[in-house]
Parts: structure tokens; C-alpha cells; sequence
């Protein structure tokens, strides 16, 4: 893991804090010489050290989960709860104190706005947060991860996981949205479907596109746990000079501008 | 505030839990009849009590975090850090707790992928996290507020804030997006400037864009804390019957697809 210098150079600081404030208790902390170190302690953050512990889950129980959770909170934070919440009872913490409710509002493409798909947000959240940002010196693979995912999902005929008893029965039409969006996304099911946004159907077909999201996830977060992770995500702004699905054409049509490209 | 029962309710319970637990020791927890809280408190979390404690910010020091930080964690976890690094400072959990340098990826629209513009992205965080989620019975006000700053970063011409002493010197110039898309606001003022995305010029426009967004939201932050907050955000699938920006010429020409509208 290429992270790793930069992580246990953290965790020895950390420890001796820990230590020192266990033996000594709070008190000497507001009182004496240890508030320089209870600052840079404030400014990192107890969570901010990767990569979290992980333990490997079962895909099909988490897609169960997530295709629960998005009739209660949607698919952004669907997903993360999805993987969290088993987390939370076999490890604790960090993912105990992620206050995974508050991403209820990835719902709709965030707020309702048809942006990112809530489902791919979450699970750029659960990547990021297990394992880490790319910090100078620290792993790509949690981006990358989260960005394969988008790309995946941008291929895939949509939903790709069926619930063991799902709350919609008979055949779920399967849409491909070329985009990670959410609003590109529904429109093509609601296009190719002619169901509404508030029917039955579309409900229970986003519920199946979150827990088709989760078990994905999984799949590559327990790769990743083995050792076995060999990313296929990219950063597309490196290639097309500018951030960017890889698709142009799609809504650009054949009129695609050419960023500029020298360094000026 | 719509919340406040939903509030009280939770936190009797946990100040019950709260003080049996301190006055009897952890040892308590793992032994004996305490268990089934334990799991309780599992479930729900110890951060997901809203709101959390929010003390108002000056909105001019949080801009200038917000466009260093842009120099280090990029557009989403430098609106989210400008925020909640202060209130990590002058009140403790739950932001200590909160990974924000996990949300590096909101970069470039996500992964690089032109999507959601960081900053909007880590604003939407920030006023969720704060104001909470809109679970059943609890207050929209959080969702609504980061739908209130899409709003008003599309309509913007960004960057609308000028650090006090910029890495780049001379005249930024202003775009207006017209989306809160990354690749569209990155896209137009590329295109109005001729810059590259590797210039110095854009990157300082994009830390820029980044404080002027923490900047918004701690203005709306603070009206809220006074009880002053009315929101103007919206859903906008309400009033689309899809997820939805609120210009669909932009992207669709005078062929706007209309959503089918019945429930069926």
C-alpha cells in the first residue's frame, strides 16, 4: 500500500498522544503544556487516518440492504449505509460516528437537481472514506475506485442486481445511461419505460440501481481487502484537458469544443 | 425549527444512555442489560443527532481557509474544511469526528468526471451535516439551503470573492455557468479566457469559486443560527417531474423531452 509511510508516521504521533492523555487524563490537556497537541490533533481529525479497517462483506446482503435503505433514505446515502452499517456492528469505529443519514440529500442527483447519481456518490464516499484520499504521497485507489464505479455504472444495463423479493414484482426493464448522472439516467428508464418519476415502477427501479451500486462496490472493496485490486478507473480530466464524462458527442453532439490546451 | 421534536425525542434517550454509561463505566456496555442500547446507539450513530451545535462564522475569514485549502484537498473538502475546521476548534465533535480530508475526491465534478462542482457538492455536506437530514418529520431546511447555493452559484458571475492577497495577481475574470456542473462552469470560463485547465490562472479561479461558495454558505450558516433563514431552494423534480437543472434549452435546444406525467 503506498500509503502506508504516511499512515504509520501519523498513528506513532497519534499513539503517543493517546497514551499521554489515557494516563493523564482530560484535565492536563486544558491546563497545560499538551494544548499545542490537542490542536494538531483538532485539525487532522480522530477519523482522518487511512486506510479504515475493513472487513470483507457478503455483496448480495449489502445490494438487500441497499435496496431496504432507498425507501427509507435514498440511494446516495443507501449505499453508504448499506456497507456502513454491517461495519459498524463487526468493527465500530471510525464508521460508527459517520453520520451517514446527513447524505440523504444525494437523493435525485443532489437535491433533486439531476447531477451525480446519488448512488455513485456514495459509493465515491464509501471508497474514499476506507480507503483514503489521495493526499501527496498516499494512494490513488480510493478516487480511481469510485471512479471505475462511474464507469461501470455509465455501461451497465441498469438495474443489474434483482431483490430476493422485491417490492415491484414481474420484470424490471434495464436501460443503459451512458452517464453518471442522475437526470440522464431516469430520463432514459423513463423514456424507454414511459413510467413516471413518482410511479411504483421508477421507485423500485432506483432502489435496484443503489443495491446494484452496493454489491459492485463490495465486489471491488473486498478485491481491494485481498490484495487483488488492479483499478481500471481513471482521472478523465488528464486526458480530454478538462473534467469530463468520456462520452462528448452525446451532448455535445459533432460541434465538441477544443479546450485550450497550451499552458497559457 | 420543524425538527426540534424529532430532536428531543432522540436525545432523551441518548442523555439517558449518556449518563448511566457514565456513571457506571464502559465495562457496563459489554456485561450486562445494557446491550440492546448499545445496539440501538450502533444503528443511529453518535453523530446523527441534529441539528449539531453550530456557532456563526465570519464569512470573509472562512473564504480565505476555504481558497488556501482549495491548494491542498481542491474545491469540495476546502468549502467543507474552511467550515468545519473553525468548529472543530471552538466547539469539538462532531466535527472532529467528521473525515473531511476523505472528500478530496469531490475534485473536478467528482473523480475528475466534470459532474457536481465540488464546491457545491461539499456545500450540500456542510448545510446537511449542520442543519440535518429531512427524515421523516425533521426540518428541509438543510436540503433546501444546499439547493438554495446551486441555485445561486449558477446564476452567479463566479468567483464572486477576492482573497485578500491572491496567488495570482491582476484582474480574475467572471463567468456566469448557468449550471452547477463543473464541466459547464469550468467549460465556459476556459472558453472566455482562453486559459488551459493546467494554467495558474485557473487554478486560482477555481480556489476563488471555491471561497466564494464557503463565503455564501456561511452567510446563509449564520442567518439560520439567528433563526433569520428563509429558504429560496427548491426541488426542482417537483416542478419537473424529473431530477433537473431549471435551463433544459441549454442542454436540450427547443427539443425538451416531456417526462411522462401520469402515474402509471
Amino acid at each position: 500500500m503506498e500509503a502506508g509511510k504516511f499512515f504509520d508516521e501519523k498513528m506513532s504521533r497519534r499513539g503517543l498522544i493517546k497514551s499521554v492523555v489515557g494516563a493523564a487524563g482530560i484535565a492536563v490537556l486544558a491546563s497545560g503544556g499538551l494544548v499545542s497537541l490537542s490542536k494538531a490533533e483538532a485539525k487532522e481529525g480522530p477519523t482522518e487516518k487511512w486506510p479504515w479497517p475493513y472487513e470483507k462483506l457478503d455483496p448480495a446482503k449489502t445490494a438487500e440492504i441497499a435496496y431496504e435503505e432507498w425507501y427509507r433514505v435514498f440511494c446516495g446515502a443507501g449505499v453508504i449505509n448499506s456497507i456502513f452499517s454491517q461495519l459498524r456492528e463487526r468493527i465500530g469505529e471510525p464508521y460508527k460516528s459517520f453520520p451517514v443519514d446527513a447524505f440523504k440529500f444525494l437523493e435525485g442527483g443532489m437535491s433533486a437537481w439531476g447531477t451525480i447519481c446519488g448512488s455513485n456518490a456514495g459509493a465515491n464516499v464509501v471508497t474514499n472514506c476506507i480507503i483514503g484520499p489521495s493526499l501527496k504521497g498516499a494512494s490513488e485507489d480510493g478516487m480511481l475506485m469510485g471512479s471505475e464505479i462511474m464507469q461501470w455504472y455509465s455501461d451497465a444495463n441498469m438495474p443489474t442486481y434483482t431483490p430476493k423479493d422485491p417490492k415491484v414484482k414481474g420484470e424490471m426493464p434495464k436501460t443503459v445511461a451512458s452517464s453518471p448522472l442522475c437526470h440522464v439516467s431516469v430520463g432514459k428508464w423513463m423514456k424507454a419505460t414511459g413510467k413516471s418519476l413518482g410511479s411504483p415502477e421508477r421507485k423500485d427501479r432506483c432502489a435496484r440501481v443503489t443495491a446494484s451500486v452496493a454489491y459492485h462496490t463490495v465486489e471491488l472493496l473486498n478485491a481491494w481487502k485481498d490484495g487483488k485490486y488492479k483499478t481500471t478507473g481513471v482521472l478523465p480530466a488528464k486526458s480530454f484537458n478538462i473534467p469530463a464524462q468520456s462520452n462528448c458527442m452525446e451532448c455535445h453532439g459533432n460541434k465538441i469544443p477544443t479546450p485550450p490546451l497550451a499552458k497559457k
